[in-house]
């Protein structure tokens, strides 16, 4: 069980509902007026609790969980041991995360302004919201119904935010309008100038940077990530986008809807992502680059040509991924090659 | 226009007035007379606003843009639309970013100290100061006149900051000397502890860092950039260097004058930079070395030893970016060959 | 002489004392009640101060030293100027790093709780501690005694830190146990959500992130470094382990004893480092890996597989060491020849 100390548990919940909110379906046999009290991971969750199986590394695990339910692929419940009640989904990973919803519901904090937060008398604070200890919000910042804005966050004049958003502590939002239900989590820097500046022996001459940061609806954005502004054009994050950690957005970036950007990441100004395109952890993606819908770019690359929709690259210049397999496979063979015939000779 | 709720704009300023404070030449046949009330990029400047075009990638916008006048070097005059009043600059970018200066100056908050804020009673703090909310200042730092430091910032006893710096907001200063028109974006932290110690397996041995952290005058430094102190050396970043965000620098570094960081670059501990250096994105440099006055580092590479003055050096290992080409090319043919071999066999 | 604006500095220090507090020892002849009256590095220590020599890059630094006492390997003691007082160590970094410990004790910062502070009624605050301006600490959350927390820091609600901890300024800490003796560096975020989510073109669906960050007795984490919760599983790091800057660290991954990540490192969910495991800076790891105690991973590398005990890897992929400098030596021999080949041809 989630330690209850930072976790408020619901339930229990019966098989039969969870399967209906899950969009699983129970297999053959099992009792939907079965009560489940948690979720856990296979090697600790115990007769009362589902589990789920959506990775093929972990089947010894599976084999050995204790778990009473488990949700998991049609093509691989033969591999579960008898007597685990088993929901089947095609997508394991997301029903158990809906299920797990059910059970452990995003806390939020209670709404309510701290005394000692500073807010300019022009804001627009909505009803409900929750402003923590510390906050300071600028003239004319507008705040939607039930945000909470976390201890110590600064939001700069003007800037917008809408509903049901979380903004953690210590994030600093300027020059920016964010859409409604984001999340950002503690550290997020938004807004701030971009590396912007003509290059001169006699002292770098800096770059108005002019534009704003547009947070579409339902984004996530990591923990000490930072976003700059754009030049003129804006930086844009589309709505369902998810990033990770400590990632670099830079100046006129634009980024389309439900991608995902692991942590590390860096996308160099006025480069354009497609919708769902995915990127791995410390890819790295020069300026002024295209990246169509759907296209991949693999951990650790460095991309420096557009990738078509569709495609995956990688490696370091990043290429079609079957030609970086190439690439490595071909340096190992040579590699081993030479010490052979070093050996040999 | 730049959106009013983030930007106040100056103007209008006449066409003669724009060209000689950017450095720039009316083409023939402008009138210096005309005046012109705002700079937007090609695509979106109308007939009353001014745009530049630096970038042969953006010739299409050029040739659409509806902007009333543009700055543009010489050799590309010919790009432009019929009736576009052209000024004309050998660095457009850099008579552009004076333009632009001109109808955008950069955003001071008005002078003044937060009444929550915990100044010790033996800091020095000069005229015309702004101090937000929640600033903490420890014994004996000192401000210096008209600068800013933005809410919640955290300066601890001993800091030196000097005349007209930014320091934004949530940024952490230890242990450090802070020049003139220094800006600092949010989160900045500069002057902890250095990642030295003796390595022990019963325990790492941490060695005291003796040193502090210089920051010369008109440097900037990006969002959420690490910069350690000295280990009993100082950490020096020299006069107008600009770093970017997520930028690490290890104890001892020192940096040169005008130098350009981008970001994620993670510099290590005693390496140093001369003059006018440039590193790319995700650079990585190890400890220990130097790399020359005008040395670069291509992106994302890893330099393992020291780059000569004027010299660029790119890939992992980092090595003269002609052989790295080669090497790149080399491999390439390598594996398109063997895939050739194959599909013939 | 270490700036007194920063540093306090204790002593003089016979050399006798400073011998054996340094487990080293005198060489012959020198004078074990002779006063030392500071430690510095060899190109700026003077006859009263004390410096070590352990990385021959430094040779010339220490021939032209006029340092009185130097830390030396035995093998190493021929190298010394005449006259200088030489102290015999085997690990001579380590034996400074005690010496300088000696002059330079930690500074902590008063006991005492800053009126501003908002503390929870029911969380428990031992004895001694100092709770710097601004800062806030949730319900049922346990400061342990003498720990020091810095300006604006936000320890949310049931985290527990333990004795003699140093916890920085504009630090965020969430669902979370820190043990004793720990010392995080400004703007170290612990405890958000990890990036655990399945993915979905209509909407990318959170999966509830249920676990901890366990954070082990004697750790070191540096300036905006992220260590995510586990989503199900703790994430955790065992005791004894330093982390360097920025530093991003996914859910469920679990570190052991001793290790070392330098800064700028990533790893991915769920991967399991054993004991006294190594990672360069930059180094990349795949999720749901395993490093064997005492494995090692050299910067800039990307792990895409286990490593075994007392492996060193590298490259990207990374692979074994030797077989990482054969593929870098081919590729390089290679390149040369096809381009001999074309001045030849």
């Amino acid at each position: 069980m989630a330690d209850p100390r930072f976790f408020r548990k619901h339930g229990p919940i019966k098989l039969g509902e969870i399967a209906k909110l899950a969009g699983a379906e129970l297999a053959a046999g099992v009792d939907p007026e079965r009560a489940i009290e948690d979720v856990a991971p296979l090697e600790t969750a115990g007769p009362e609790a589902l589990s789920f199986f959506d990775n093929p590394r972990y089947s010894a695990a599976l084999g050995a969980s204790r778990a009473g339910a488990c949700i998991i692929a049609p093509a691989q419940a033969q591999r579960a041991p008898a007597g685990m009640a088993l929901l089947l989904s095609r997508t394991p990973y997301r029903s158990y995360a809906l299920a797990a919803r059910a059970f452990y519901p995003r806390q939020r904090p209670p709404a309510g302004i701290a005394a000692n937060a500073m807010i300019d008398p022009t804001a627009r604070i909505d009803d409900e919201v929750s402003i923590g200890p510390g906050v300071t919000i600028g003239a004319n910042a507008r705040i939607g119904a039930r945000t909470a804005i976390g201890a110590n966050s600064v939001i700069e004049a003007g800037v917008e935010i809408g509903a049901d958003c979380l903004i953690g502590p210590l994030i600093v939002l300027s020059h920016c309008l964010i859409g409604d239900r984001v999340t950002l989590h503690p550290g997020v820097k938004i807004g701030q100038d971009g590396f912007g500046f003509a290059p001169d022996p006699n002292g770098h001459v800096k770059v108005p940077q002019l534009g704003r940061v547009i947070v579409g609806d339902d984004c996530e954005i990591g923990a000490n990530t930072t976003i700059d502004r754009g030049a003129g054009p804006d930086t844009v994050i589309g709505a369902g986008t998810w990033i990770d950690n400590l990632v670099q957005i830079g100046h006129n970036v634009r980024i389309g809807r439900g991608c995902i950007i692991v942590a590390q990441t860096g996308i160099s100004g006025s480069t354009r992502l497609g919708d769902f395109v995915m990127i791995g952890g410390q890819g790295g993606v020069a300026g002024h680059l295209s990246l169509g819908d759907g296209a991949r770019l693999a951990a650790k690359s460095g991309l420096m040509h557009d990738i078509p929709p569709g495609a995956t690259f990688g490696g370091i210049p990043a290429v079609p991924m079957m030609q970086h397999h190439r690439e490595v496979a071909t340096l190992q063979r040579l590699a081993r090659s030479r010490r052979k015939g070093e050996q040999d000779g």
